[in-house]
């Protein structure tokens, strides 16, 4: 059986998980906590990071280049559609938020209160959680811009791109520090995203003891 | 004329530029530098950032997309060959050397000692210095052991692999602090990427009253 392993709110995991449901390709979750650095993580992939995808043949592909891999040997239906200038604005929005928002939002909010805790690495960190909560404005702010302008955020098809910014915020917002009222048009973007039946596993993957806010996994939040 | 804005030790920038060489696609330079963030960059990519791509026909492909986007468009000769799986283990060490080399050697060492002072941004701070110093035999140690085991860093073809480790080495030898005679395998690569003629004009490539040391250009170093 095809088995990603994956951490529950790693935003590089979720991603791989609803671009393997979009393509309709079954696989099975093996959970790998990446501050632990397991030597079987360590063997698949050299930098320690999940997720990594494991085929049935044994075939391993690790990190980033994940999605790629599924794109280009799982073609339909396709996340990465278009001619090479819509591809190109399809990937460039998904560097912005797998790693623009990740490093200006989700490491800040997520990192600090939600992964310190459960990898007993310290004490969130006041200045840091607060440089969160302002960037996430401006990326929410961004979303609408996209929104209002386009179907949906790198053009008239849905993509990788509502793929990397809706995992995003799903991690964000299991922590419940998505200032929903104030970016309405991004709300209603994000809603159109958890109604896909896609993402509902995503919003069903509870970490015990940690349990989301109740808005989480609702559709109408 | 095609234009890459870029700005000179910016790794991301050096990537495109020999990627543009080594496809023979001619070019010119417009420097930009980033933490300035002009209108004119912001126009052209909200994330205000380099390098930013503009083809005669006024197509404009910004940051981490422009790779792919030119082996889209000008397939040879190519620089992510092969099948699925190695252009995925392609991909994982361009993020490799372009995400984590970059967090964790380039940032803390270009970033501390050379970005600051050009940019008027405070003083280096010596633990970043420090962590960035220690981080870069790890790094060093990974090119020898895939040089050891391939003919380049990604198997039998040069690739971007060795394009993204090869420019972002050059910005952290640029300020001397490359560790080589502790590192001779991944000096011998090195070697071989300063040697193609496609990335001699980086390394001609000076910052105004901040000279690279006298190796730096140097073949025989």
């Amino acid at each position: 059986m095809r088995t990603l392993y994956h951490y529950n709110v790693s935003s590089a995991s979720r991603r791989v998980r609803m671009a393997l449901a979009e393509k309709g390709l079954p696989f099975e979750l093996v959970l790998e906590k990446p501050w632990e650095r397991s030597e079987r993580l360590l063997r698949m992939d050299p930098a320690g990071e999940v997720p990594v995808l494991v085929e049935d043949d044994g075939t391993t592909v690790a990190g980033a280049a994940v999605l790629e891999y599924l794109e280009e040997v799982y073609p339909e239906p396709a996340l990465l559609k278009g001619t090479a200038v819509q591809r190109a604005e399809i990937r460039r929005l998904v560097a912005w938020f797998a790693e623009k928002f990740e490093r200006e939002v989700t490491d800040n909010l997520v990192g600090e209160k939600l992964i310190k805790r459960l990898s007993g690495q310290g004490h969130p960190h006041a200045v840091t959680i607060r440089a969160g909560l302002a960037n996430i404005h401006y990326h929410l702010e961004y979303i609408a811009f996209l929104a209002e302008r386009r179907t949906w955020l790198a053009g008239d098809a849905f993509s990788l791109a509502d793929i990397a910014a809706g995992t995003q915020l799903s991690t964000v917002d299991y922590i419940d520090s998505v200032p929903w009222t104030d970016h309405l048009e991004a709300k209603d973007w994000y809603a159109r995203i958890k109604s896909r039946p896609t993402f509902r596993p995503l919003l069903a993957d509870v970490i015990p003891g940690v349990p989301p806010p109740r808005h989480y996994a609702d559709l109408d939040f």
